[in-house]
């Protein structure tokens, strides 16, 4: 079957992005999941190894100079990053892996690893975004003007993705990305050596 | 919603892509099949514009004069060929239109309308293949050696195609073409005008 897919799926906060990814491996439980490492202190709630790795600044440095990372970013003081070990360990044993991330990481990780299956999550239109941004009820005026802007130009960088999913329903969003790892799957130059084995 | 998909579904007889389109279209009435036109004589049984447009001879070359067919073959005294007027209307409305055709007629195909996807369907293995043609009960011995000769050639012709499927499972391998449908509807390419006018 050879190598695993790399997922990697983004968009601008709002989109749904983190429910699609939640629905998604809930029925498909043989998919990974990344895990993100990163400096910042836990929050409460927060579980090590599952919200992130949480490590010292020092050892962050460390894989860093030692190119341990698929992506990564600084903001403010804390690091925050995807360690390559899991994903490359993982699809070589044939297993896909999901990456949940911010567009600037995704992109960071196609430079690296063109390979992967790059898909952008959008909102059915601006006016839904901004509901949903407001709807959390988590976030002041002024930071919901910010990423509602910053969606915005977010949403330009669409053009970079293999696909484009809009979340206007999110059992049809979930199923097309399920139909994206299954096409992918049949995609000629995933599958030749395995037809060149058997024929 | 820009213009529907040109399913181009080919692979050597025997691998089953009748069974799979058959299966397909039944469960996606809304996906149109593309009839060819072929000069030959109905047999009993065939009906016209369901199995074949059965035409006159004159009227073929005078269609072929005009560039009026998406690709075409002869074999022996008869030719066969894809009208371009039924698929290029309908995908033009928005429809998916499945196209079920021998691998030279694919391969046609693909020099005229690159943006087409390009299906090969494959037995789980040449044993089985063979097991299938035979199975029929309606070839006879050099016949089938003949088949199972070309299909081997025909195998080697994958290499050109976007996606292979490998039919081990009727139901499956329909769930595959499906995906690569609902994947295709959602590549980056195809959807990026509606993107530009929604956000």
């Amino acid at each position: 079957m050879g190598t695993g897919l790399l997922l990697v799926v983004s968009g601008p906060s709002g989109a749904g992005k983190g429910s699609i990814c939640k629905k998604l491996i809930e029925t498909n439980p043989q998919i990974k999941v990344s895990v993100s490492a990163t400096t910042r202190k836990a929050r409460e709630g927060e579980v090590d190894g599952v919200n992130y790795f949480f490590i010292e600044k020092g050892k962050f440095e460390t894989m860093l100079e030692q190119d341990e990372f698929l992506e990564y970013a600084k903001v403010y003081d804390n690091y925050y990053g995807t360690p390559k070990k899991y994903v490359l360990e993982n699809l070589k044993k044939g297993n896909d892996v999901l990456l949940e991330i911010d567009i600037e990481g995704a992109l960071q990780i196609k430079e690296k690893f063109e390979e992967g299956v790059f898909i952008f999550i959008l909102p059915p239109s601006m006016e839904e975004l901004k509901n949903r941004i407001v709807g959390r009820g988590t976030e002041t005026a002024e930071d919901i003007d910010k990423r509602y802007g910053s969606a915005m130009d977010e949403i330009k960088q669409v053009i970079k993705y293999d696909y484009a999913v809009i979340n206007d329903d999110l059992t049809r969003a979930k199923g097309d990305v399920e139909a994206i790892i299954t096409a992918e799957k049949c995609k000629l130059m995933r599958v030749y050596e395995d037809i060149q084995t058997r024929f």
